[in-house]
């Protein structure tokens, strides 16, 4: 047993020697979890404001607020585009959620979603050099219930203070009409992580795996399990990409998606399943095994396992089988077992198993070159646009089947990424800043690094505190007595 | 002619020789709105986001994030008070405006208002170590008129993410409507700066200005000229503080305040002004001369000057008569007339004149100590007692006519308010979190001193850029060419 580092790279090695592989892949998530509320309350969050303009004297304040400010009150007044250019609301994207259903947790209640939002400006900042604030909104009505309504009346007012809206942790039905809405009425993009977020990464993912396969993707059979809000969307991409419609079979939990899936043609918080029943599944097959054998792709995006997704249904798919088994905590099925039952590439949510299908690679760099080119919208061409930037990086540096997409670590990614974002954004024409490829590399580049370089300088001149050793020890003792 | 310094602080000697001081003057706030403008644009806005606890490796994602921040996430679901604890939002305040009525510039459409508000959250951080984001929100119906219910559903919606809440510079009459609403229905302070604030600088002058005039409180005669949010503000602030309200006389544009104001009865706008008509003035005086004859105090927020009091009412005013000409940017009665008509002691809202009312005193320390109480609503206890902690301040450090407040730069000025108003909140049975004065005092004092070394440390370490040296000359410059 060692002493943790504070990098927590040792992490593995800090529990116990009798610790059996299974127990310390548990007792990892109970440290984390408790050192996430020890360090919360240490810093009492993780977000702040701060200038990015300086001040050299106290005459500065008559430029930065009165009287001097007027000039860009009045500039923004008679040309509300400039606000584009006088205020940092070109680089500022607000992470709006209801706290519904905050990651695995469901409803947490209005303010319960700030740890998790707060993280993804985190996120934001250091990946993407994009500045973020964390809105968890109380929308419930009289009887407590979430109503879309009023989300979407608040991201319309909030408008003219950002550049883009990253909805998240919206739940189901209320998350359909909210984006569809937003993305019809807004003049800035609205993001929704769940859907074009995960749709993207998985597509990156998706390229490099059909590489090392050999299989082009027009050719390839393939099976959605799940069909809530990310793998339609996947299922849209996928269509985008050149997979054509008939190779596909979903899943909900009712069965396969076909056109006799009267249900879902009726309901009309379904129109999006039932508009995917029209375009997959031609021969409405519905037998598992029927589903599995021969296909060359499984994308499952549905309830947590590991028996959710059985081996033998693996057993019958193609050679080179490509397994993304994406739920979380717990993949569908667990990577060993896929490949045991034949699997030639798995990929997981998670960050300790290999290939981790992780929405940080996308959003920041997405947002980013959104923002760069003052985008209306960002659209399916963007997002998958990125995954393009995420396989070819990837590729570019070396791929194996254990090893299909970037991880977080790989900073170059973002301003690359930014950038193809960027011109994709000129090309279908919703940008209102139009900048070269290499400009916008260089833009994007440029505030990463200030980002990360602020951040650690503030770590290194103490502004921001190391958290006390003790503090890492008590989550290890912590965790090490719930065994 | 100089160069100019980055510090700005020669700006005077910058102007060429031949300029007059009235030459000077003007020409100086041409010169910031000049600056202001190209320095907004060369930075793009001026405030960012950045993390407040570090990252040592890129496991911390774990921490900040998926999957530790799920305990996190379910600790505030079943108990919504620890979010205060365990996020940004016990030091985060929202600057809400609709930009209806952005200082002296009236309506300047929804994104108008982001260069004032982004310069409250620079001196709310700068000054009070409070976190602060601009939002600028369109409330604007269907035929272009701000609808005040709108502000308020945005308000209540917001609250789960922050501690409290500022708004700035929405137009009258939706700006009593929105504040009294939401003081009424929110669980987080709702502060209103050009009331409570301007209200509380206000009174922490006049506190000052009676010592050095040896007249008591309770003694005064005194004439509020204008009757809006601040001065209606200043007249409950000063019953409050001891003035007797049948000491007070108030005009409106239509001219005194009294019971046979039969038009302000009946206004459902003017409700405040029918209370303040009901306490003030019950000999029913009208006539101009009458009012000023024997008066002592002199609070005029009225319409910018130089003319709008006359010198030969103040003549009529008895000895040592205190006089507040306050309107922005021209007061009422440039100092030097007044004084030449009698006054003892002047005060503007002007930076260059001596005794500048500057609600920047107010806010930054005032916020700090609710937010540090963790306080449900800033009552006009803590504002008032916010006031005699400014005027005790300057009192300590030294008075005298033409020094009667602190100013901007006195650093020390804010953690003391802070503590002073934390104090009261703990009094008046706000505050949620009780800590003595001197831990108020201890934690302002440290987020202040971390808020200014982490902006001077991205200005030292060229995180922050110096402006080019050719953007203060190309300022300069073209001041000089509209003369």
């Amino acid at each position: 047993m060692n002493k943790i580092d504070i990098s927590l790279n040792n992490l593995d090695s800090a529990f116990p020697e009798q610790f059996t592989p299974e127990m310390k892949a548990k007792a990892q998530t109970i440290f984390l979890k408790r050192l996430s509320k020890t360090a919360h309350q240490f810093y009492k969050g993780k977000m702040q404001t701060l200038p990015k303009a300086g001040i050299w004297g106290f005459n500065w304040f008559n430029v930065w607020y009165t009287p001097g400010v007027s000039e860009v009150s009045t500039t923004i007044r008679d040309d509300n585009y400039s606000s584009y250019k006088l205020s940092n609301r070109s680089n500022l994207v607000a992470v709006v959620s209801d706290s519904t259903r905050v990651l695995g947790d469901g409803d947490c209640t209005p303010p319960g979603g700030l740890g998790v939002m707060e993280g993804k400006a985190f996120l934001m900042k250091y990946l993407g050099g994009v500045d973020a604030v964390a809105l968890c909104i109380d929308n419930r009505d009289k009887d407590g219930k979430p109503d879309a309504d009023k989300i979407i009346d608040f991201v319309k007012m909030l408008q003219p203070s950002f550049g883009a809206v990253n909805l998240e942790d919206i739940s189901q039905p209320n998350c359909y009409k909210v984006l569809d809405t937003l993305r019809k009425e807004c003049s800035i993009p609205v993001w929704h992580d769940d859907a074009q977020g995960t749709a993207c990464v998985t597509l990156a993912g998706l390229i490099n795996a059909l590489k090392l396969a050999e299989k082009p993707i027009d050719k390839v059979k393939t099976i959605l399990y799940g069909s809530g809000a990310s793998n339609s969307t996947i299922a849209r991409f996928l269509m985008k990409a050149g997979l054509p419609g008939e190779n596909i079979i979903m899943f909900d939990s009712k069965g396969t998606l076909h056109t006799d899936r009267a249900d879902l043609e009726s309901k009309p918080g379904s129109y999006k399943q039932w508009e995917l029943s029209k375009q997959t599944n031609p021969n409405k097959i519905t037998d598992i095994n029927e589903v599995f054998t021969g296909a060359d792709v499984l994308i499952a995006l549905s309830k947590p396992g590991p028996d959710t997704i059985k081996p033998e249904w693996i057993k019958l798919m193609n050679d080179k089988a490509i397994v993304f088994v994406c739920a979380n905590p717990v993949p569908e099925i667990y990577p060993y077992a896929a490949k045991e039952a034949g699997a030639f590439i798995v990929a997981t949510g998670r960050g300790d198993f290999p290939n981790q299908i992780n929405n940080s690679l996308g959003f920041p760099g997405i947002l980013k070159g959104a923002l760069l080119t003052e985008a209306s919208e960002i659209t399916d061409n963007m997002a998958i646009r990125a995954a393009y930037s995420l396989a070819e990086y990837a590729e570019k540096r070396g791929i194996d089947p254990e090893n299909i997409v970037p991880t977080m670590d790989e900073t170059d990614v973002f301003p690359k990424e930014a950038a193809d974002v960027a011109m994709q954004a000129i090309k279908d024409g919703v940008a209102r800043n139009i900048i070269t490829w290499d400009e916008a590399f260089k833009l994007a580049e440029a505030d990463i690094q200030n980002a990360r370089q602020s951040t650690h300088m503030l770590i290194n001149e103490g502004l921001i505190k190391n958290p006390p050793q003790d503090m890492l020890e008590e989550a290890l003792e912590w965790t090490i007595k719930q065994f």
